[in-house]
């Protein structure tokens, strides 16, 4: 029987690095080992689990080396690092990652807002990381990312032009591994379907990730569309973490546990065990010290069925 | 040109009655008339103003009467009251409410545990309210909800069937109006497409209302299943407003400004001035005493751009 929502949906979980990222309280080095080997039992088979930053830019994931080197490796999960420069990439090897992501911005003015260069300077970058990869002692992958594919805080709209270039750009520089980021939550539905198609003629969709962003509440419905369009991995992040320092008290990423909860529900395989996901969910709150935005670790499954009121019972 | 997101969408704006009913800070009476005075001015052509229930039963709308006869009636908007019987329609009637929407759970149980009494006598009342209507000294109209009808947090699976024919039933009675009600956030996407499909066969999409809570963040996701599926009005409230009791935490109503939001990024016509909604908004955590859930209100829209850090302009 053909079904539309028969074929896997891949969940790479991003909570140990964009959901720490920007976390004030600090969490300890054996908290995040923890956290990403409970992550690796739950079923998935991609986990970003830190990155290889600046410790001065981004001092919540400083331990990044020691993060890697303290991980139980699930079998066959592949481990991703995030990686600015050469150097990041070198400590990231050194840490056995299996994967490398990059980041660019498609806008200018969010580029050089977040990675303090240029466009240009970044795809240099890149060039030297490919080469780096390429004489690596162990088989690695690459991924690279474009940040504000559908909107900048900035300068507003993207030309979708310059997003598709940029991917066939990554793909001819030796990227197999394609990101469209919608870093501060601007996409829609519509935009999504359109943009994801275009980039699919470019990029197989085993090789292509939509990371969305629950800024305007649009997250899941942008999940949806970019399915129906053909794509078939998607960033998420436990709890909902991560954010966006340009809308405070605004969600972050994509909830992990609402995306799995709403592909159990429609039928969508992901390979998640949704209630250990829960389970772990609902960790969050003490090992980063507040509230998170996920939604279904509060309200649990639907089958988590509530016993009827006693007054009820006897109508 | 044809465009499949052309057709107007109507949102009926449910925060003075479903989001206000489970707060516990008093409201008073003169904060919700302009609550939906301001409502009024934002474009909504329908606004659920408040209900005709026991004041035992739901204390902070005891002052329904008051709240009707002190709103100023914008042109062309319909102010709807919820009545559980009888009783309450004869009040709504004489605080001239425009319509009255009835509820009755698809589930036996929930039925019991809110409104405390088993479908057969729901839809018995319903045939006294009708009558009443009939006799009314001014036009009234009928809507009545299906509430449960995606899922019971006490009985889990609703069938289908049951739901349409409730739907059948409510026609068959002389109520034109009908709404589907996923009371607890239990819907999904592909359940959502195909009971609207269902539905409409036998109600016209005019009289046809879809009500969504985003208890599980699948809210906007049902939205748009829904508006694809050819259902064209929605309710949804103002910061998300509402909730569950069965699911502490979690959101309540999809969020007006949120789903306003959405439509105006994929053109999907409304009428209702989001600048307006989110200002309105944002007066609501004053009003009820805490944080609400929509997002865009905190985000801003789109259009809302940030100013570039000084020294990324200097790159």
């Amino acid at each position: 029987m053909s079904d539309a929502y028969s074929e896997a949906l891949i969940v790479q979980e991003v909570a140990p690095r964009d959901g720490l990222q920007i976390e004030k309280q600090w969490v300890e080095t054996e908290d995040k080992i923890a956290l990403i080997d409970g992550l690796s039992a739950c079923g998935f088979t991609r986990i970003e689990a830190g990155s290889f930053v600046s410790p001065k830019a981004i001092p919540a994931l400083r331990d990044g080396d020691a993060v890697f080197n303290g991980i139980r490796r699930g079998q066959g999960v592949i481990y991703v690092a995030l990686v600015p420069n050469v150097k990041g990439a070198e400590r990231a090897l050194a840490a056995s990652a299996d994967e490398l992501n990059l980041v660019m911005s498609a806008s200018q003015t969010h580029n050089r807002a977040n990675m303090r260069m240029s466009c240009e300077s970044s795809l240099a970058g890149f060039g030297d990381i490919v080469r780096l990869v390429q004489g690596a002692p162990y088989p690695v992958s690459l991924n690279a990312t474009v940040a504000t594919a559908f909107g900048c805080p900035f300068e507003g709209r993207i030309d979708e032009d310059r997003v598709v270039s940029i991917a066939r750009t990554y793909r001819e520089m030796g990227i197999a591994g394609i990101t469209l980021a919608d870093t501060t939550g601007m996409a829609n539905p519509r935009q999504v379907a359109r943009l994801v198609a275009r980039v699919l003629e470019y990029v197989p969709s085993t090789d292509l990730t939509l990371h969305f962003h629950n800024t305007r509440g649009l997250g899941l419905a942008n999940v949806l569309a970019a399915y129906d369009a053909g794509a078939r991995r998607f960033d998420a992040a436990l709890g909902g973490l991560g954010g966006c320092p340009f809308a405070p008290g605004a969600s972050g990423n994509i909830c992990t546990e609402d995306l799995v909860n709403l592909c159990d529900e429609m039928g969508i395989p992901t390979g998640v065990d949704l209630q250990k996901l829960i389970a772990l969910s609902r960790t969050l709150p003490a090992l980063v010290g507040h509230e998170v935005s996920g939604q279904v670790a509060k309200a649990g499954r639907n089958c988590d069925l509530h016993p009827a009121p006693e007054y009820a019972r006897a109508i």
